[in-house]
This record gives C-alpha cells, structure tokens and sequence, in this order.
C-alpha cells in the first residue's frame, strides 16, 4: 500500500515538526548548551510522594482506578481540584479532566470549529495549540502583544474588519500568565477589558493556564476564569485549562477545563470518541495528592528550584546583550523572550548559534503559518544550570554583538 | 453564550450514547441483574504486581517517565512488545502507543478518512468504533457474517457496487477473535481469503484485537497482521490494535497498533496534535510488568477466571432458551450472541427485562445507524457471579417463552 495517496486531505497537509526537526540537529553536539524546548526539570518532579501514592492507590483502589472510569474524568480528582481552587459554587458538570492540556484544546476546538472558522490569538502563542488549530483547519489570526499582553486595539480593528467579510470567530485563545514564548503576563485592567469586549462581541475565551503557579516574584492575578465569574458573572464565556505538566510532571498527562456545562459535556462526548478516559491511575494519584495537602509546598518548592535560574537569566542577558536587543523581564513561568534588529533573522542564527554551541527556539516558530516575525527568540531557564546560563547567554550575546556590528 | 449555536457541524449531530442511558436506567434497580456493558472482572486486575512496579518505577524511573514522552510511545515498551509477541523483524517506527484502543482506531481514521469516504465493518460490530467513525463523517456499510466470521460473498457484492457508483473504499474494520458483540471468532480459511480479497482490492484492514488472548478453549488462531507478515508478506496490507483494557485493566489506558511505518507514523503526528503522548508512567509500567515475565501467567489466571462464567453462561442457555432462540457459543472473550425469532424486538424486550430484574444490551446498537437488526441481543458473561448467571438467564429464558408462546 501506498499509504500516502490515501491519507485524508487534512493528514497530507499536515506539517511535521520543524521545532523537533531543528532541535534534533543539537542534539549529541559536545559541549552544546541548549535553552530550546519546553521540558521542566526533573528535578522538580516529586517523585518520593508519588511513588509512595502510585503504590497506595493501586494497591487499595485498583478495583476501581484500573477499571473503566468517567469519560467526564474521575469524580474524586474534581472534587479535590474545585475545593484546591476554592470553587464552591461550581458543579462537577462545569469541569472535565483531560489527558494533558493539549488534549484539552483539541477538543473544544473540535466542538466549536468548523473548518475556515476564525481563532484569534497572541502573536506569537503557543506553537503546540497553533499545530492544534491548523489541524483542525481553523483560519488562524495572531493579534499582536505589547507588555500588558494582547494589543486591544489591534484585537477590536481586527474583528471588525472579520465580522465585515463575514467571517465566523469562534474563539479567542490566550495564554494570560507568563505567556509562552513571550513570558508576558496580562495585566489586571487588560483581563478586564479583554472579557469586556469578548461579552460584547460574544467570542468564547479559551484561556490556557499551564504556568501561573510558576511565580516567583510580585502578586498573583485572578485568572480569566476567576474574573468572569467573579466580577463578570459570566464565567460560561471563559473556558480555563489548567496542565499539571509544570507542577507535578508532564508524563502523567492529566489536566482539567472548566467552563460551561454545556460545552464541557460537548468536550467530554469527544473525548469519549478519541480516549475513552484519561489514565484513571494518574488522576487518581493527583487526587490524593491534592487530598493529603502536598500542593502548595511542592508548588512553593518548585518556585523555589526555578527562581534562581530566572535571576541568572535575566542578569547574565543584561551583562551581555548588545544594546539593541530588547528582552521580557518575566515574574514566572519558564522561558524569556528576546527582540532583535529587524535585520536579525533569528532562523539563521539558529545556525550560527549552533556553531557557536548554543540553542534556542527560533521566534517565527510561534506565529500562525504566513504571519511570522523572524528578529526574535525563545530561551528558556529552567533545564540548564547557573554556569550553563552564564556561558551560554555569554556565547549568545557575542553572537549577537557579532551580528549587530 | 448559547453554545449549542456554536457548535460545530459535527458536534451538532452527534448522538449521545444511548447504551449510557439505557444502562443508567437499570442502575440502583435492587436485585438487578446485568449483562450489559463491557468491563473487565476487578479480581482479574493484578494489583499487587501493577503496585510494586508503579511505586519501583516512578522512584527509579521518575526523572524519565515523569517528563515528557515522545510521541510515538514509550521505546522501552514497545521493545517489549515485539519481545512478547515474537516479531524480532519489526522496527520501533512500525508501532504506536496509544491511549487506549479506541484512541488508536481515532488515529487510524484520522489519518484516512475525508468526510463521506466509506469504511467497511462486520454487521454487528463494536459500538465505540461505530461512534468514532461516525464522528468521522465516514459513510459506514455493515457486511453480514456467518459462523466463520464476515460473509465474503456479501463483502465482495458490496466492494463491487460501491465501486461502480464511484465511492472511495478507504478501510475495512474487523475484530477476527471473540467479536465484540457476537462472540464469533473468523476462522483461518476466511482470514486468509480477507487478506487476499483486501490486497487484491487495495483496501487497508484495520484488525481490533482485544481480545484474542481471552481463548479459554481450543486453538488460538494466527492475526490477521501475523498471517499478512509472514504468509503474504504483506504487513503494511493490516494494522492491528491491542488493547490491555481486558488483559491488565482499562483504566491504565495502553494500547498499541502495529503497521506501516509511513501510516503509523501519520497516526502519530496525530497524537501529537490530540493527546501529545500516553500515559507514560503507565507505559513503562506495562514495558517493566512484560519484562519481568509476569505476562503469560497472569493471562493464564484471567483465562482459568473467566472461563467456568463462559461455561455456565452457556449451560443456562442451553437449560433456559426456547428453541426458537439461537446464541454464539465462543471459545474465549467476554460477550454471547443471542439471534431472537423475528418478530421479538430486544430493544422493547429491554423495557420488559428490566421489569424482570434482568438486563442486557439490545443488538440493535451493534449496527451502523439505518442499517439495524433489532431480533438479537448481547450478553457479557464476565461481571456476574455463577449464581447471577443462573438466576438471570433463568429470568431472560422465561421472558423469551412467554415472548415466543
């Protein structure tokens, strides 16, 4: 068989991987200091407890957590999760547990999203989500940021000029908290108005939260989520994803939405098609771990571990970087952006850096296909060590100096 | 919002599981007896052994199987599978590890299937494929089978005029071993004559196996994707996916698909985009459970569990049906078969049997929607004791008397 003249018309133009292409071109080089990927370190993984756990749950629950569970996810986990997140009001109709957060944004996409249909997004966002969207065929439009998060004015002229040629927005997805790859968090008076204009213009918010626990300096914000309900009282326009990637680990794959009833049951009737079930054995870990109080000192650890790393980041950038290159100056999260010269195209310094035995993500990696921006990169801080960073930044701040001259 | 406004094409048509709701209403019903649903009996879950070696591996293997997995599954374990079943000439790109079976069947027609392209499948077959490829958009035709599994005669005639009108035939689904819901296992004439009748036609076989370790009489018989490997050299012609749903437990959610590496890997940018990966601390659970041998033993004690059920199940029938009433009588698996005379529909039977505390699932959900038969039903022999078994087929022959007189 010829497989390839028999895949389906979205399969044959689905792209491969660049990012997983490009970094593998770094891998085995001697010597090479990598601050590509979106890997947490595994020495923030509480393993002692979840192996302790693991042994428990199986042991005294296996009935049950090896058996067939929920497709809405387990009931146990919701109640630990809405109780952890202080929800009282909120029923376990109004949440579904996933198979990590990805698996999440599939399937609201596959509720609302017709092919053609218009997502808004950061420019630039998550490269994951993007590869989401296009799979799903959604004409994706980026709207561009500045320090306070999306450009609301950009954002309103561009729905006006949609809605003008007919175009049908079913979503906005934004990543509010230490943006990935920006490290841009929105400001309170941004969430407001961005929930404001979304009720008036009525466009679902999918709000994608994988790394606002990660703070290590300056105060918390009400999520998305948090204000609609709050202060809204619409929580239903806002759907919230949260990940356990970045704070238990991600290859338990277990994460959760909450949102309108209706459309998490939508969500879960997918994911009765595609899954069946999340690992009923990973939630019910997380549930107990959640139950037994582990949370916030294992998140407040963690914080801990990766705040050192930031500092370094963001002083050896300072020591180094010529002085055209601008850079985010995040509070949290795991990566750190860099503005270069237009005339830097960050996709060709790729390859010099690699020469020079440093690695980062290109910026235009992170735009939707035919919008990007090249005089930008992604570093992240968190899988390196203190002296990685101070020589890697210092290889890359040659590098650009080299360029800039 | 109003999101059923929103929804997508799609998400607007989609059924809700009606099996869910009819099994719901039997529910708390005291001194009901069921043999509807698909689970696995708990004592066949092998707690003790899946404790140990989750608590063993997530504290010496936490740091690995606690980051990110890659795609296309764990290496370890498919390493292991080739191991346990004797493929020694297969490479790790022709396998996928998947979240479940039914995740892997998703992938399949992902990867295959344009809206209106049709798929092929046993009349009756497995509900949950049924509802994938429904949610699809496949055009599905349900081929009649005998005793011997599906009708060739009545496989080609359809293969022939759907030609003729021009449609693009993109796949064949089948369970050859203990049919899901007949029970019926295809014997080794007809498979051959499937592969070679699929590979003269060019039409890809997709070969669910759930079940085929579940013999708890007579001869295992060779995979479809065995005899296509080694008797046509033709491996890329079957896809076959194993699930551990009915050989560890269900809620681990592992299963894996071997087949052509261009299609296989296809699938796997599709996890990539819907689930990024499995479980993987559930992964390397069932690599390290294949490793240490304990495989062949435990599935030998679920066999010696499951078949004096099998047994009984089959005695009661024998003891309690008219003559009218015909019923599978399958070497291994979970499910019997019943065919009712004509006039008796099972989907109104069900009411009655719930008035006598008795329950099964009518056949009339085995069948792509508008082509349903509605004089059979499905038993699950698996999940009641020997003296519900008695009692309740007991009360489902007498109601089926009373039907008949």
């Amino acid at each position: 068989m010829n497989y390839s003249n028999e895949f389906s018309r979205v399969s044959q133009s689905m792209k491969s991987s660049m990012i997983r292409e490009l970094v593998a071109t770094t891998k085995n080089v001697p010597d090479m200091i990598s601050f590509a990927g979106g890997f947490p370190a595994p020495a923030t993984f509480p393993k002692q407890m979840l192996s302790e756990i693991f042994e428990e749950v199986v042991k005294l629950e296996g009935y049950d957590v090896l058996q067939y569970g929920a497709s809405e996810g387990d009931a146990l986990l919701k109640q630990q999760l809405l109780k952890w997140e202080g929800y009282d009001k909120l029923s376990l109709d109004e949440m579904l547990i996933t198979n990590g957060a990805t698996n999440a944004i599939y399937y609201y996409g596959k509720a609302l999203l017709d092919p053609g249909d218009v997502v808004l997004c950061e420019a630039p966002t998550f490269l994951g989500s993007l590869v989401a969207f296009d799979a799903l065929e959604a004409e994706l439009h980026g709207i561009g940021m500045d320090e306070s998060g999306i450009d609301m004015n950009l954002l309103s002229d561009r729905v006006k000029s949609l809605k003008k040629i007919g175009k049908r927005i079913k979503l906005l997805y934004t990543i509010p908290d230490f943006q990935n790859p920006g490290g841009i968090t929105m400001s309170l008076p941004r969430r407001r108005e961005l929930i404001a204009f979304c009720i008036e213009h009525e466009i679902p918010i999918l709000e994608d939260n994988p790394y606002s626990r990660l703070r290590y300096t300056g105060k918390p914000l009400p999520t998305l989520f948090h204000l609609a309900h709050h202060d809204f009282q619409r929580s239903d326009i806002v759907t919230e994803a949260v990940s356990f990637s970045k704070i238990i680990g991600p290859g338990m794959r277990v994460a959760y939405v909450k949102g309108s009833k209706e459309l998490v049951e939508k969500m879960g009737s997918w994911q009765q098609k595609v899954n069946v079930t999340p690992d009923c054995v990973s939630q019910r870990v997380v549930a107990r771990f959640l139950e037994m109080g582990f949370m916030p000192g294992h998140i407040n650890t963690i914080c801990h571990h990766y705040h050192p790393y930031l500092r370094k980041m963001l002083e050896e950038l300072q020591i180094n970087m010529p002085e055209s290159v601008y850079w985010t100056k995040p509070e949290g999260g795991i990566f750190v952006w860099l503005e270069l010269p237009e005339h830097i195209n960050a996709d060709e310094l790729f390859i010099k850096a690699r020469d020079h035995k440093v690695s980062f993500i290109p910026g235009s990696k992170f735009y939707p296909t035919g919008q990007e921006r090249f005089n930008a990169l992604r570093l992240k801080f968190t899988y390196s060590s203190l002296e990685q960073i101070e020589i890697g930044i210092k290889r890359l701040g040659q590098l650009l100096k080299d360029e800039s001259a």
